[in-house]
This record gives C-alpha cells, structure tokens and sequence, in this order.
C-alpha cells in the first residue's frame, strides 16, 4: 500500500506571488525518490485560522505524513504552531527540550561573540512553545526546532521555511521515517521527446502504450505549440528493485517510440534547443 | 471587502517533485497586482477523484474566483474538465462554440500545411468536450479552449497548464473580470534589508512599527542564519491610489530603520552579494 504524504506550505509571500515555492518541490522530489507518493500540496496564509483550517481538513483525509513548512521563527507572523494548536484543540506550552536546544544555539552564538549574553527573550522563547504533545527536532543549521506530533495514525511535522533548515531537518529527521515506512522501494523516471506529431495524434499511441505495461505512468507536456509540437514523455514507475523499474520503463518506451515513428514522429532522448 | 480568489493546479509533475509551480507563482502575482486576495493555492494529481474533491472542497469556502490551471488537453490524464463535472453533477457534453473554436486551430494548421486534413478525432473532439453548464474562452496562442462555468456566486475557470497558454488566457479574459471586481486597486510592495541584527531581535520592533501603521504589513524573510543576519524586510499594501500606498509604505520603513539603528542593525537597500 503507497505510504501518503501532503505538504503544507505556510507564507504570504507564496500567495502574493513573491515567492517560488522551490521549497514545496525540493520535498515533493526528495519523498517520492523514497516512493512516498505526495498527493496534495496546499499553501496558505499566515492567518492561525487559515492554518489551523488546512490542518483539520488534512488530517480528515488521513495521509501517513503531513509535513508543513514555513512559520517556526519568532516573529509575530511565524504562526503555524499556534495554528496546529488550535486544529488539535491543545494549548501551547513551553517544552523543556526545545528551549535547551534553542538556548544552546545562543550560547553558542555568545560564545562566538556574535551576541553580548544569552538572554532567552519572548521572541527566543516563543520558538520553543509547542503544541502540548508535540516534540521538538534538532535544528542542524538554524535557530527554530523542527516538531513532530503523532496524531493516530498521521505523524504531522513542522519544520522551518529557510530552505537550508527545512533540508537539513528533512534529510536527519523526517527521511529516516519515510525510509522506515515506504520501505526498500525507489521512484525510477526518465523523459525522451516526440517531434513532428501533435499532442492529439499522440494521445491514443500512449493510452496504448499505458494499457500494455502495467505500472509505467506516461505523461507528455507540451514544449512547442500543438501546431510545431515538440512533446516531452515522461515515464515513471515505483518498484522494489533498480532491475524491475528500468525494465518496465524500457519496454514501455521502445514500444511507444515504434508507435510514434509509424506516425512518422522523430524521438529524440533530449530537449530541443531553443 | 476583499475579492477573493483560490489556484488549484492539477498534474503529477507538481507532486512528483519534477516541476517547478511557475503558473502558480504568476497567476498569484498577477492576481495580487490588481488587488485580488489570493486565500489558497492547492496541488492535485491527475485523477478524476482528487480534482472532484478539491473543487468540491473549495467551492465550500467561497472565494469571488476559482482558477485552475493543467488538465485540458488531449490525452488521457487531461482529466481537470470530468473532475469539475463530477463535483458540480452535471453532465459533459461536446460544446458546440468550443468545437468551433477547436476547429478552426486545425483549419489554420491545415491551410499552413502542418496537418494533411482537419479530422476531429476524438482526442481533439475532448478539448471541446466541457460541463453542460460551462462557456469556452478563446485561446489566443493554443488549441484547448479556456473554461469558465459561474456557481452561485463564484466563478470557476479553467486554463491550460502550458504557461503560454495560461498566460495568455489569464490576459485576455480573467484579468477584466478581475478588475471589474477588485475595482481600482493596486498593490504596492517594496523591500529593505537588515544587517547586524538577529531576527529574534527584531521581531517585536516590527509588531511596534505594524502597530502604529494600520494597513502596511512587514514581513521578515531571513536570508543568512540568526548568528549571521541578513534579513529582508518586504513591505506590503493595497491601496486606491499610488500616493496613499506610497505614504503608507514609506512611513513603515522610516519608522523601522530607526529602531533597527538604534538596536545596532544596518540597514541596506538591496539584498547583500554573496
């Protein structure tokens, strides 16, 4: 059965257009390389309603993993614990680990000279205030811990928006889990490109193609316009073993490649230039 | 009040990690420059169920605008218009204007000889295939027609993911809409960086300067770690005129370099060189 993930993302600045939210597909890639199947990322605002909205609705749908990203630091904007608080219907309390591990961060950063004493101020202690039964998460690379929380069958983790932080908790924390769930297998994809046919030529050749190799998803994305189509394709595939998944992407692509050269299209293994 | 607007973006490459979401960043851009609020930007697959579910889920809340982007084209994942029929339990039916319009792409390929004939296959039959209740709007730059189909009081409209096409349809028939609504709007943004001061430290001096300036939201994005601050500070309002969104900005900014001065931060106005 496919271990389930979502991924909420947390900041005005994705919803105002300001933003790219590189940090929603650095996650999306690196779960499904684990054969993590994400199935839903949804971003929002910096509003706890909002957040604390999102979050009761992903939980209703019971994904194994819902990972947030964004809204962990201290300053009055950074609302996404408050936010899973409240969806969970639990206060937020100071948690003993968290501000150990946020204090050492600043003594660390007296000891370095870069601050004159280490004063746990509300900002400072606002980054260890949990919701109750949440845990932290060692922060490799930055201030604000990351927080995990099991909710029945749904481990929920927050961790920062700051690309390096978010990684950095992603590869120590959050992958040895997702290992640990989807098991030995690993996403296998690969893209050759259709010139000279048309998207809508192409479309019956790859239902075909879909219907003869069983667990080899094809999907083709325009490059050109319909009328000069210069047509990626896209196979991918999920299996236990490196031998399975190269094998069904293989068949799966010189039999789409005949097809397509019947109709008198050209394949090349990579992208036009332009 | 503010006229709102939800993005759903449909396809696997989203939530395989393989594409960045550019169309989402563009539309929420665009959509935020006439002052339209964007609520929520949700990823879904390819898959009749999942797109039924999200759009059902959305119509729920209300937004002014629902837009979707991916999904309309010839193939068989091209599933975005059967998901918003199955949430809205109407029928799809071949729309004879969309046929039209479809129809006449092919005949211009046709007369410039790229196709031998014009022959509506069903591939290309399925682009003018849309919910009984639906309207085609014209693609200036492709073959698969916009959709637009109004419920109550929230208007659905559906693009093509390939960002020429979304952009040019988002131009030439939503930007009026939105406009119309939104009224004479505009939304104003500028951005300082701070140097020399941790984020922790400056968060409460910007819950002071968010306090004496109604309506000017400041938000900190940390671009080094808290030992080594490099801090933007983006600076964000929507207003009727240029002069009053202007003021506002600007005496936020005075306001906030001040006490970042006085607590020993710098102040630059672009963002540092690494």
């Amino acid at each position: 059965m496919n271990v389930e993930m979502e991924i909420i993302c947390v900041g005005n600045e994705l919803l105002i257009g300001k933003t790219l939210n590189t940090n929603a597909l650095w996650m999306a890639k690196r779960a499904t390389s684990l054969g993590v199947v994400v199935k839903r990322i949804t971003v929002v605002s910096d509003d706890v309603n909002e957040i604390a909205t999102v979050i009761t609705e992903t939980i209703k749908r019971k994904p194994r993993f819902i990972t947030t990203t964004g809204g962990l630091g201290p300053t009055f904007d950074d609302k996404t614990l408050e936010g899973i608080a409240k969806a969970l219907k639990c206060k937020l309390e100071v948690n003993e680990r968290a501000l150990k591990m946020v204090k050492e961060k600043y003594e660390i950063y007296a000891n370095q000279g870069k601050i004159e004493r280490v004063e746990m101020t509300p900002p400072r202690v606002k980054m260890a205030t949990l919701p109750e039964q949440a845990q932290p998460m060692s922060n490799p690379v930055g201030t604000a811990p990351g927080v995990i929380i099991n909710i029945k069958n749904t481990t929920l983790i927050a961790v920062p928006g700051v690309p390096s932080e978010m990684e950095a908790i992603f590869e120590e924390s959050i992958v040895p889990l997702l290992k640990k769930e989807a098991g030995n297998v690993t996403f296998f994809e690969t893209s050759i490109f259709a010139d000279n046919i048309m998207e809508s030529v192409l479309a019956p050749l790859i239902d075909q193609t879909m219907h003869d190799n069983a667990y080899a998803y094809i999907k083709s994305h325009p490059k050109g316009e319909e009328d000069t189509p210069h047509i990626e394709l896209h196979f991918s595939t999920t299996a236990k073993d490196s031998k399975t998944g190269k094998n069904r992407l293989g068949n799966a692509i010189i039999q789409l490649t005949e097809l397509i050269e019947k109709k008198g299209g050209k394949i090349r293994l990579q992208k036009k230039k332009k």
